[in-house]
């Protein structure tokens, strides 16, 4: 037989659906995840001989959430630091795993004490990757569609004999959203971070001409780390989303940029990661993630 | 061979994404639809023969929506008069049709002239099905979660030898609410009637006790039709978004309606047409509306 | 307050996803159901006064689908029919209801006796409506890819301001067959009617020169019809999956009809219904039923 | 201002949705794909500067998919090959990328020359990474679902106070299979080794008891290694499709593993790496992959 080795492997359960409500008073508040828990160690039995005594079954990672819920989530981050400890601690040969969350966002309606509605344009994420003693951190978000109707262009690339794209320097650029960034700590108000990363992203898309989405990327998150000293890494994932002017010559109309075509595919793909100068790099933490360079 | 009747047929071009923006000052603004035109008339000889002298083309029916946006779109519901208008005016045997939008909602980001995102929460819907020389307007909307964290619910059902679920009188109740309304005139501020209409349903979810989704739906129904004399009839179609008690008892917690399981499936799925007392039906109007009874 | 009716209304607990293991010998078999169970009747007193009397709920509705699956499912339409009769046998104010199921169809691995894979190109449905002492079963399809490259065309049709399409005696014509039809009688060999059925459709897509979407729906619609005396009315709703030339004159290639763009949206939509000369139609069985006309 | 550095990107065209048919005689055959072709190098300027002279426009890229398709798609592999050549060989700073293909199975309608149904259960996959001078070619599929209805069982395990899964010699265990290869060299039969090892892995599955669906992997992917020399490395992510057993005493039937509920949500994910021992790894070519560990 030829011989081969586990190089790596994780393992867990994924999508536990979880809303953990506070009634302490009579005006509720909630959270609603999304968590996946992932064991990484000493599995080299499971896979080989099919023994199982060192895997902790998905069905208790599953039950261990929901039970932790029960104190409370005070934020995805913190609630994803609790369950590495858990099973880093429970378990000798749990060395470290992968835990995920993404988080619903509701508001309340009118100024009701119990009702909501699902509010939030873009779906928040928090990934915890613990290798022994190291802790990697990163969150995000994804789904945040934005669009401006002028200033972006696109000029000045080059031309070969499949270049059939006019120059234009007034265009509508559209895009959805998904970024990941990485702290330098978990010692952090992770609600607070969200609410300002997310904060300067949107204001950089909108405050300058965009001369390509490469530029604009690169301009949300120089920002996002200058004004962040614990974010060490952040990256982009952005489809270039096609707004195309319709041509409605055929017709004797004109289209000073005004009607658009709005295409689903192909579209641009533009992917970008941009680091603190001199930050250490953690390109382990990031394997499995999609889309991301 | 066998003798056949074609009772009924329409045809057209589906999914039309049109954004148009209006850019008459510095302040943009912008509306973004899905479009689809379907005619109705005499296709009989394009079936039986494939005779295609009476078959205006899909391609055709596309540019025209292009073309006519170029005029500006003032409601989903006004450009979908103006097309049916031309369709059946400009071909003889176009006897009818029917015009359906789906609009995305978008709001300006800060307070910038150009910058937008998606912020809609659900998505809005209108059909006009012309039959001769009757119109019929419906709207809606589709994809507005909403949940009541208590307030909410269920009691007094029969048992029989298959009921196992437990009596509660304190539990979540959540749903996806998707509606449909149908307006007794097209002469109407469409973007104002939405608006109402919504805030109505969102109220009445809100403000009472819930003894079912049934109860509620009915209620909601009740305040739309008193509250606009413009409408006749409203449906629904809501699913019962189980929130299960998480039975935390394997590990001694208790759990008093703090944390919940969110299920996909199965789940409830309530429907219900409400109509003002005495108004004329139009049911022929609501063929082809999926899950509405 | 304003008067208002209860026009109609439905409820029940859908996509029960429920799988049954024949397994009398060591050679397994296995049927895959999503099944959803709505009830009709007397159901006044749940909407206008939350009084659930009347209400079998919808989680005993879910019980009763899994129990009797413990019989066997001979097919999804006699499993249907035994759910219909439970309820309105059970329950003196059911008066009806409206089942519905999928069939995910799945083949052996090999010769294997317990392995499977999901087999099926398309999704198998049924849905019956009882309504007093009518039943109507409706069985169909959906999700069926096909494609012809060439033996298509498009030609003849009327010439407007708003037309560009050039004619073509040789295109691509794709689709996504969805399709159900009506049974005249529910004493049947539904799995044999079912393949009979999806065989006539298959061989009538490829056997003619199609001039039109609309024609070739109508030539499966008449076979279906003159093969089959206990189906009297069959529905199409047919996108037209557009497959564009590409155009690669910007570097002096031609392209006789070699390479193709498959676009997205817009897509054509082609619905027909065509019926056995002289059977009564059916009308209020269709209502919720998405996409036909 | 903070000093950051560009520390990757890539950008392209995705999704470029291709047909190529082939119709050099009478009876023609199709190769279904999407492409998607993303350049990385020295993209610097366009980055900070917003300069574009060294951006290869996304809508080139795009044209140049489709030129290329008119000489022919041997394998979707190769095709990525020589988009590859074809880049870096034309623009000096494009010192690489990554070029992605799905491709959907087609199968011909009984023996119909033109006539073709979407027919495979998987979608087959490629990806090429290109680092200077190192090629990577990754291949696999994803959404395979497989079922094994007994011979597999979960013993064994460690129990903690939040475990409550009982064990059991009998199972379903069934799963979405998701898999990527990768290929030590490109000089190879690309759709002959496809072949070779969706059946390599599709037997595994059938002929053993499983103890675990972590051991059923690890044997997938020792037995493809063994088979295929020109293969360094497998991964497989592929969810425990939970299959509970029903519980009918609540109506007082037993459930001897003959009714199922299939589960969407949480469900187990088992990631696993198996390398040839000694190969040499290549991690930086399985960034931005989902879902592997």
């Amino acid at each position: 037989m030829v011989d081969v080795t586990l190089t790596s492997n994780q393992y867990g359960k994924a999508e536990n659906r979880v809303v953990r409500v506070t009634r302490d008073t009579d005006r509720h508040d909630l959270v609603d995840l999304n968590v996946t828990s992932q064991l990484r160690g000493d599995f080299e039995a499971a896979h080989t001989e099919g023994d199982n005594a060192h895997v902790v079954a998905t069905d208790t990672q599953k039950n261990t959430i929901f039970a932790f819920a029960r104190d409370g989530i005070a934020s995805p981050e913190a609630f994803l630091l609790r369950l590495a400890d858990h099973f880093t601690g429970e378990f000798d040969w749990v060395s470290g795993g992968r835990w995920a969350a993404e988080e619903f966002g509701w508001s309340r309606i009118n100024d009701y004490d119990h009702s909501f509605y699902r509010s939030a344009s873009e779906t928040r994420t928090a990934v915890l990757v613990r290798d022994g003693g190291t802790d990697t951190m990163i969150s995000g978000f994804y789904g945040l569609t934005v669009m401006k109707t002028t200033q972006s262009g696109f000029v000045g690339y080059p031309k070969d004999k499949y270049t059939a794209l006019p120059e234009t320097e007034d265009r509508i650029l559209a895009t959805d959203i998904a970024t990941r960034w990485r702290y330098n700590t978990t010692d952090l108000d992770y609600d607070g971070a969200y609410d300002s990363v997310k904060n300067v992203i949107m204001t950089k898309f909108c405050e300058r001409y965009s001369k390509g989405l490469q530029q604009t990327l690169y301009q949300m998150a120089e920002a996002v780390i200058a004004d962040h000293d614990f974010i060490d890494e952040i990256k982009f994932s952005c489809p270039n989303k096609h707004h195309f002017l319709s041509d409605l010559s055929f017709c004797g109309l004109d289209n000073p940029n005004l009607v658009f075509y709005a295409a689903d595919r192909p579209y641009g793909l533009i992917e970008a990661t941009i680091c603190r100068a001199g930050a250490p790099s953690a390109d382990q933490a990031w394997m499995g993630v999609a889309g991301f360079c």
